[in-house]
Order: structure tokens, then sequence, then C-alpha cells
């Protein structure tokens, strides 16, 4: 896929619109347009990865800072202390919908085990 | 909870047995023993870190350590390109069932969106 035809990378360079929770020089955070919970946010980079399969040795901190704002997002939107998931979805069988990695947070419910 | 009575710390340090796949000084990967798919192995550090809620700055290359070495497991495990999943559950109704952080790689059937 050409990285212009990325729906995440048209929101993260502000091309169109999506609905921005927040946004550093490096990540954004967005909430899901098809929620599966009463919190259904999405951490992404800015720059195109496709997936998890494509982080390389150097990206180690990039992904920690993608869970510490996870993280973050899941104690200003209430559910820390209830709990809650953080799922990357890779490829067809790991139910990967947009070809730009990202990682969800749900929570505000009990969620599987 | 005593870390002495955690059971990822004691098959961590050996003093219990586990299905341990692969280790190394840092990190351990275990196969699930209610396996919830074909493919469904455990990451985690040797530390005790009770869940994603307490990590902290300093911790994001073990963060990004752990999902490095999950995709080299979907890799060797032959589920990288058929799909996976990677998750976090933390908390009651995030599912973690056990209070000492692990990450879940998931694959080998078509797994939900």
């Amino acid at each position: 896929m050409n990285v212009d035809d990325c729906v995440f990378c048209n929101i993260a360079n502000h091309s169109i619109s999506g609905d921005i929770v927040t946004e550093n020089d490096e990540l954004i955070v967005l909430k899901d347009i098809l929620p599966k919970a009463p919190v259904h946010l999405l951490v992404l980079p800015k720059d195109h990865i496709p997936s998890v399969n494509d982080i390389k040795p150097g990206h180690e901190a990039l992904m920690g800072r993608m869970i510490l704002l996870a993280q973050q997002m899941a104690k200003q939107h209430g559910v820390a202390d209830s709990g809650y998931k953080l799922i990357f979805n890779v490829g067809k069988e790991g139910g990967q919908m947009v070809k730009h990695m990202h990682l969800h947070l749900l929570g505000g419910k009990q969620l599987a085990e």
C-alpha cells in the first residue's frame, strides 16, 4: 500500500480529520470509530510501520513509549483501576484491519480473560 | 502479594517447573497452561512487575524487548505470516489472572477483529 493511501498516516499528518485524543511529535491517540468497549482508543506511531511484524531492533523505546502512553490514557479515561486490555492485532488471523501498526486500549466493562 | 508466592517469579527463578520455551537474563517465554489458540505463549520479565499499570519511564526498552521477543516467537512458531495477537490484560476487568505482567501471544487460528 502507498503510504499516501493510509488512513492513519493521513490522520497523523492532518490531511484528513480523525477523532484525535492527543498527539505528540511521534505518537497519536485516536478514538476507535467502531468502539467495542466504553473506552476504545488506538495508540499509533505517526511513522508508517505496517505491523508488529515490521518492528526491528532500534524500535524498542518507541514500542515502550506507545505502551506508556496507553497506560497514561487508561488513567486519564478512568479505567486504570478497574482494568483494561492493550492489544496489537497482527495480520489477517490477528484481526488487523488497518495496515498501520496500532495498539488498542479497551476498558470500561468486564473483558474476557 | 509476596513475590515469593508469585508463580511466575518461581518459574523464572526455577524454584518450580514451568513449560519454558526460551529465556534470557531478562525475559522468559512460557506456554500458557490453558491455551486459547494453537499457539498461546506468555512473554514476561523475570523481575516482578505486577502489571502494565506499574511500568514507569525507564521501562520503555524492556517493554520493547518483550514485544520484539514475542514477534520472534510468532516467527518461530509459524504464525507471523498468518497473523496473531499480542495482548496485555491489566487488572480485573482486563482479565488479568496472574499479578506478574505478561504478554499473551495468540495465533494459529482466525481470531476476532
